[in-house]
């Protein structure tokens, strides 16, 4: 029989952890199961939930918790992010304090998604850039700005060298920037900064709008020359994100942004983890790259729970491209090593103000980071190749580096 | 200048509260604002951020929180549900204790919003009820049930007197009660069931499936025989709905299913208040009927939290039509004075166990809820009431009665 796993943290000071686990195990599935007459047990069966493994922690009052794992029969929903989620914490997700930590995909489950159409591999081939890790530079303040103000930001950002450029999330259809005439700009400015830096460049042009028009405004923009996609994911549910990555016209690389996440991963009583949220739901649904909250900068994230995504993104346990991990918020030049250290050279570093707010300004800020990554990549300390590089100093001087 | 207005209460033992506020203001709409040349200023000045107001409580460490309103001109995001929880939420959901409480819509905002199209008014014409809380009861045990079981367990629903009856949420598109044959099955004794009780029933189907099929699925219903739908929201985005309900296709009322809201609401310090989740947006994009945890029974939420959901339901502040509440779960017969002075009349009482799990069955379990309410109605103790009722007796000693 085949089946996909949930796994739960469950706080409770007095509870019987293994009970607690059946009646998740009936009560999620077929309903009831001791006052059923035998003939009708051998009929369900197929359907019944199962409990995998109850572990329980007792660290005294308010520390009480167990990790509970069912199993629920792919037999009982369908091949979709919605289903899945509905079946094993929809109506549980209200019961007291219990978080989903883990979700395992059976294969039967799991072949319904093609995921990534790109992943990790296909982004590095549109890049041409195989050996190093990528930089993503995002838009600032980019709400009132007109085609031309934009188009010149886009061109500082490009000629500082960076390899992906993304608009701000909070940037939707608008008068003055409709998609497509964006991505004309945006592309025209890319393909001059191009000749200039020899770099090739995406720009991750952000999806907004009605539901049943997504689609056609991801054509309209791929029809423009967008080369990728922006999407706000969690504000639009993973089955859109699924429909238009599987989507043989949505031929472009998207983006996932983690918008609205914290609503749902960072209490330890309540809610998703974000590994689930971010890790494995995301690569499901076909993500390219995922942006998460880094565990460096402004917007934390603890190190173990920003290693449980990547591990999602990126396991071959799971049977679908690897999604690009995107470590985001308060990067500057002095982190590179670090997330290098923690994600290796498969890792987008991107930044915003540790870019834009660079003393010498927009270009010199992508520079100090290019030159971080070259002596990342050469193993020479930073500090020491900051004395032959004058933007890597400068941003060292202002944020600081290694520690 | 036409703004939304965005609360969030946010936990910190010693932030500035007013910078705090500040900072979000600006960070979420025009991004930087100090350093802006003063040109630059006025041009920007219709994008910015504005803190309508700082509430501070000090209770000491853990216990010092603030709720901060901010104002997000209309002019920064489009008409839809995604880009307003995106400009509101998106990117300070994950920064720290901080959680979303109520939103305010202009009517500029509000004005693309139908709401839904029957609301209380609607559904009472459509069930010819107007005096009295409606009845509904809910499918059990569905999983692996044929057609007949299906239409027997309905008839056995409908035959104890209920006004509506809904599929379980977890119910899926499924080859042995597939949702045109599942609307076929159950109208059919829905209308013998009518003959016989003289009562109108309205049948609420659960739509699913692919995101891009789900219009199709609805219309599949109705072109069946659905009188009305169930839609597990959160699992598809408001979006989803929004577009379903102002459909004018999708000609029958919309019952929102609030799985998976747990994994959002119940947390103090994350999330998003069950009042904006289950109230004000599940109105917004045009639910009929909202479920939400009743305070009552097994899957409790406090009782101040439910009162404000209903209040966001119903509220005449908001210029669209009142959505149905349907507290729900753990809900039986001597709960219907409680549910009658906290609701009024306008509330659906809503069984699952309640219903099927009564002693004398399943009809009576209806029979005893019908009863129940007719004491109410007539103002006398549901023990009074029970004495001439056996159906009303036996479930209050199953359950007990007004405590």
């Amino acid at each position: 029989m085949s089946y996909c796993l949930a796994t739960y943290r469950v706080y409770d000071d007095k509870a019987d952890f293994n009970k607690k686990a059946q009646s998740i195990a009936i009560g999620m599935t077929v309903g009831s199961w001791t006052e059923l007459p035998q003939a009708k047990r051998d009929e369900m069966q197929k359907h019944l939930g199962s409990v995998q493994s109850v572990e329980v922690h007792d660290g005294g009052p308010g520390e009480r918790y167990a990790d509970l794992t069912i199993a629920y029969p792919d037999v009982n929903f369908s091949r979709d992010i919605p289903a899945l989620l509905v079946t094993v914490f929809g109506k549980i997700s209200m019961d007291g304090r219990i978080k989903l930590t883990k979700l395992g995909f059976s294969e039967t489950f799991r072949s319904a998604f093609p995921g990534p159409k790109f992943g990790i591999e296909g982004l590095r081939e549109r890049l041409g850039v195989f050996d190093r890790p990528l930089l993503m530079s995002i838009f600032k303040s980019v709400i009132g700005l007109n085609l031309d103000e934009l188009s010149e930001q886009f061109t500082r950002q490009a000629l500082g060298g960076v390899d992906l450029i993304k608009d701000d999330e909070i940037l939707f259809e608008n008068a003055l920037t409709p998609i497509e005439k964006r991505v004309e700009a945006c592309i025209k400015a890319a393909e001059a900064a191009e000749r200039e830096t020899g770099k090739k460049l995406l720009y991750a042009a952000n999806l907004t709008g009605p539901t049943s028009q997504l689609k056609a405004q991801a054509l309209k923009a791929i029809d423009a020359g967008a080369n990728a996609l922006l999407f706000n994911v969690l504000a639009y549910g993973y089955d859109v994100l699924h429909e238009l990555s599987s989507d043989p016209a949505v031929s472009v690389p998207i983006a996932a942004h983690p918008s609205l996440a914290g609503a749902v991963y960072p209490s330890p009583h309540y809610g998703i983890s974000a590994s689930v949220l971010l890790g494995q739901l995301m690569r499901l649904a076909g993500a390219d790259l995922v942006l998460f909250p880094s565990p460096y900068g402004s917007v934390t994230m603890p190190r173990e729970e920003n290693m449980a995504i990547r591990d999602e993104l990126i396991t071959p346990e799971l049977s679908l491209k690897a999604s690009m991990p995107v470590p985001s918020a308060g990067i500057h030049p002095g982190l590179v090593p670090f997330i290098v250290r923690d994600f290796g050279t498969d890792v987008v570093v991107n930044a915003g103000g540790g870019i834009h707010g660079h003393p010498m300004g927009t270009e010199a800020g992508g520079r100090a980071f290019v030159q971080a990554i070259e002596a990342v990549q050469q193993n020479v300390p930073l500090a020491e190749y900051a004395r032959s590089h004058a933007e890597l100093q400068s941003a060292l001087d202002v944020w600081g580096g290694e520690q």
